[in-house]
């Protein structure tokens, strides 16, 4: 994928993202792509409405590109998030053996590819996604500072 | 909860484990308990039947919890395992604000709490549940022995 398809794509996740603020939700989007760049499966963050404190976007397009492939593993898929995936959703991605993990926004506070956990650094992780950060980073963080501002006033 | 609680939960799972080998599933039980320590879930690993690479042991009774006790956070919970938990299920038990994390056997091949990520000693881990490790160990271990000695023949 060049970088114009990855800017591509991060916009269709970036409009997830800005889905869930209309839902009340932490504004993080995430697409599914297979290995041709066509969408496979978005979502965005749902851990309000479904009160699942695993219904992340990452985790929501992985689970349902599975079932629409109705395959355990995605060799060759690629997921734009807008946001740096936690350790929770970057080890799920290598359980599902993504190619790519291409991300917006870092998250020091709660990230773990770059950051914390480090998930696809570790010798426990079988399979290492390549990653990708910064794409599309400041549309993805506005919406976010946006998000907390509003919730704080 | 004291030692022979523990046991006698984590005898529950590996009752979930055995139900796994049945299954044709990779045999990880797990139960959920309140804090009175009453059972809320109970589920083992469902990723060949579900073509699901996140329906760990774990992530399943996080989520059926989460879904009877209608909240996204589980405060005073605790999670029985047979095997240490993955980065993914650890995350996720930190998300869901378990007081407790209990395990059977060690995983330094794929385990994310004492091996690995070692998810609850990062910084960017802002809910460190309390972890216990070795709780019926052998039991759990020699489940996962026999399955694989098995499959490979």
């Amino acid at each position: 994928m060049d970088r114009d398809s990855d800017i591509a794509l991060m916009r269709l996740a970036l409009e997830q993202a800005e889905a869930a603020v209309a839902a009340g939700e932490v504004p993080i989007g995430a697409v599914l792509v297979d290995a041709d760049g066509r969408v496979v499966a978005r979502a965005h963050n749902l851990v309000e409405r479904l009160k699942d404190p695993t219904a992340h976007a990452e985790m929501l397009v992985i689970r349902e590109a599975a079932r629409l492939l109705d395959a355990k593993r995605l060799p060759g898929c690629s997921l734009y998030v807008t946001l740096e995936p936690c350790a929770m959703c970057a080890t799920a991605a290598s359980f599902a053996r993504l190619a790519r993990v291409v991300f917006g926004a870092e998250d020091p506070k709660g990230g773990g590819v770059v950051h914390g956990a480090r998930v696809f650094t570790q010798t426990t992780c079988h399979w290492r996604c390549e990653t990708i950060g910064g794409i599309e980073a400041e549309a993805s963080a506005d919406l976010l500072r946006a998000f907390f501002r509003a919730r704080r006033s």
